[in-house]
């Protein structure tokens, strides 16, 4: 199976990863939560090069999770802001953010400082994982999980196998 | 700046993404933590290609975040577990997760059902940022950034230049 049929399995994460897992768009997510917002910001602030950031924010506008704004006109100038669907990436974020934190050995001096208006003291999000039904904290430990069915498309069905050939040679 | 050298900026999210930011290797850790540990096992439930998983697991395992264990000897055969590294990821596959349950329109009769094995109940992990100093809920308008250094390693210095080239010709 291709990557680009992994987005059509029943799956919330593989489907979250057939938008958004791809490393250069992961970084330019992390930029617009940093306020970036202009084309040449986000080259000079990832190190990405300019067609493919021209391809991540395209697809990015497409999947509704960015919108493109004109700030001026003359000549034409846009920049791009995250909409609700990609403001609620946050965690996803922070969940990358805290596991290098803790496990890959950045020098703090040149990690971006964090202040929380309400409090106004420098800090870090911390995550925290409950249950929906009962509100105590979990780890991975102490969840059971029972399969519905194969998560992969091609594995379903004879019909399900000749139809995803078929995309795979679009 | 090609994605090899992003893992050497100094910021804890684009260091996590270049060990776990590519799709794949994502889907793999999502199989981990529902108790995929063999390698054909990965093959069915992914859909991915046997030299990619090879290639996957390998990298996983030389980053400390799988252990490759025995578990049969004649003939020799082996099964991947997360180590306590790895386990540090499931606040990255819930808010895969929890993203996907809210945007990407999976159908849920095929979504793997969770329990919370201490409650007994059916749920679904839900994640939560709080204020490391004052402990509040926190979303990301409630932020401000200060950066503190170019996160690119490129733009620092001309010598950071040249030894960034002389990587990439590796």
């Amino acid at each position: 199976m291709g990557w680009n049929v992994v987005g059509d399995t029943e799956c919330s994460v593989a489907k979250t990863l057939a938008v958004v897992g791809d490393g250069w768009t992961m970084l330019i997510i992390r930029e617009l939560f940093s306020r970036t917002r202009r084309f040449d910001e986000f080259l000079s602030r990832t190190g990405i090069s300019s067609n493919l950031l021209t391809q991540r924010l395209n697809r990015l506008v497409d999947e509704g999770v960015v919108e493109k704004v004109l700030y001026q006109r003359l000549p034409a100038r846009h920049e791009y802001r995250l909409t609700q669907k990609g403001l609620d990436l946050y965690p996803l974020i922070i969940a990358l953010k805290q596991w290098g934190d803790r496990w890959c050995n950045v020098r703090k001096k040149f990690q971006p400082k964090l202040k929380h208006k309400t409090c106004g003291a420098s800090m870090t999000p911390i995550i925290g994982l409950t249950c929906s039904s009962c509100g105590a904290p979990i780890s991975p430990r102490d969840i059971t999980l029972v399969r519905r069915s194969p998560p992969v498309p091609s594995i379903t069905s004879r019909k399900g196998r000749r139809s995803m050939a078929n995309r795979g040679n679009k």
